[in-house]
């Protein structure tokens, strides 16, 4: 958001690279449990993107909503899914959250546009 | 948390109708758009739940995990759906979350125990 | 802020709209009620929007904070009472802040020299 | 709050002179101005308490809003401006903040009928 | 805080013993995280320990703040350096962080007294 | 971030200027106490500002965070001990703290090719 989806990813990929190689295992370690976490289990992938999701929304990170976005496109989660897990992070998280609900309907406008994630 | 099921529950209704009976209309409008937005739709309740609950665990309010486990319970999400759920709130929030962590097992301990909720 | 006025009325108005439109029931209250909650009341319009201006700026919402600087503008807010309130804010909320001070101390200029918000 | 008045602002008391004690010139500084910052100005004194009141709610301080509350009620703010600041907290900062709302009520409650705060 | 010492550390022991048998891998793997980010390295783990508690104040959780300051007293952390810390979690994070301010002191001083933590 | 170090600079020195001459005696009080409480004492001002640094990476202040990288470099913070600060914060702060790092990395690496900060 506030750029525009090739910039984001290209940014996100250049700098996790730079983090990555510099060495901190710990940092390492961190990244790897991030992806894992995510993954397939008790719970769906896709509800899973859904909790990730809300998590980013009421801690307003635009980058994790868009990553977020990404991945619940992915993962075939409509409109209406969209709009329920915002209505959900709109009354727990107040307000405040309204303009990271414009930045990211912007943002699933746009990558909805887009055969290639 | 930190007090029991009963005493968390008696307060909690005692003081909503006191909110609601002070006549503050957009107070009561807040708290039915609270009940409305969890209510099955193109999620399912208890996905929603589990939202609900994700988005207390990072924002850390106890009392909202309390009430939020009791919804989850009554949706009957199991105890793995619940550690999911965690895993992902405590990568998303960080090591702040993990009091919180051990407030919610201990809580879901003794709600588990209860045949009436 | 980090956008001019107008910029930030078009998109703000541009999404809110899309929003709107979409048909989520519960985020369509949400707003109706964002606005109502800042109408005269027992407290005047005037104090209102210094209210939701102090919670902007201790929760750190850039836009929401843009958003209450054209209402305090509009309800004739001096630069002694706009000051007076960031340093609530500020005293309460601590030096993470001053990067919010300076930009709606930037904004505040500009809309100054509107004849029409 | 999850404690009485007495208890409240004995503890407060005798911790705040431990801290001034220790001879810390900038913590000393910062306490200072914590008391300056609420003093008549351009804003009445009143009004500079619900700001405080306001961001302690959407920061959800409860030891915060205790205080403020107390002040509030010295400076003759009346039940339904209350309740119209907890209207703009709650729209402002979502529901994470009614918990906050219901120990303020129960707080509000049992200043309101002493003679002397 | 809010309990004693004794107390905090039983409650602590057992609830991260339960968390930890439930299998659930990747909080795991985060509480091993969690312990080995503090270990003695480019920055000694003292300096570690306070950059913790750093966050742990502007964060507000007293749980962690307890925790760190036991590992503080451990690492012979002087009184001044201490204030210093917490003189900067202050002025970062404003006016919401002396009710922990006033529990670190009393928590401090409680372990202070303690020939073996 | 999100603007080059000559930008960042240029924009912080104009407005911090206006708002010191603007004549709020607390707010020009708290930026007094804000510099002072950095400098030298039982902590070395290096390991002063890596705990600023640590205190705006979990409060997400990317305007903080370039500052306290600007005066870290100015103490001679070796590339580790940057990233074992960064570790902390991250296990500390979680994933919400990824983009913040990202563009930590991004800016520390644009100031270390300045001769002159």
């Amino acid at each position: 958001m506030s750029q525009n989806l090739d910039e984001f990813q290209a940014f996100r990929e250049k700098l996790n690279e730079k983090i990555l190689d510099a060495g901190n295992l710990e940092i390492k370690r961190f990244f790897a449990l991030d992806r894992k976490v995510y993954s397939e289990g008790a719970l769906s992938a896709k509800t899973k993107e859904l909790l990730g999701l809300t998590a980013s929304f009421v801690l307003r990170c635009d980058d994790c909503i868009a990553y977020h976005l990404i991945q619940a496109k992915k993962e075939n989660v409509s409109d209406a899914e969209l709009y329920e897990t915002m209505s959900i992070a709109l009354v727990v998280g107040g307000s405040i959250i309204i303009p990271h609900l414009r930045r990211a309907v912007d943002f699933w406008e746009e990558i909805s546009d887009k055969s290639n994630l």
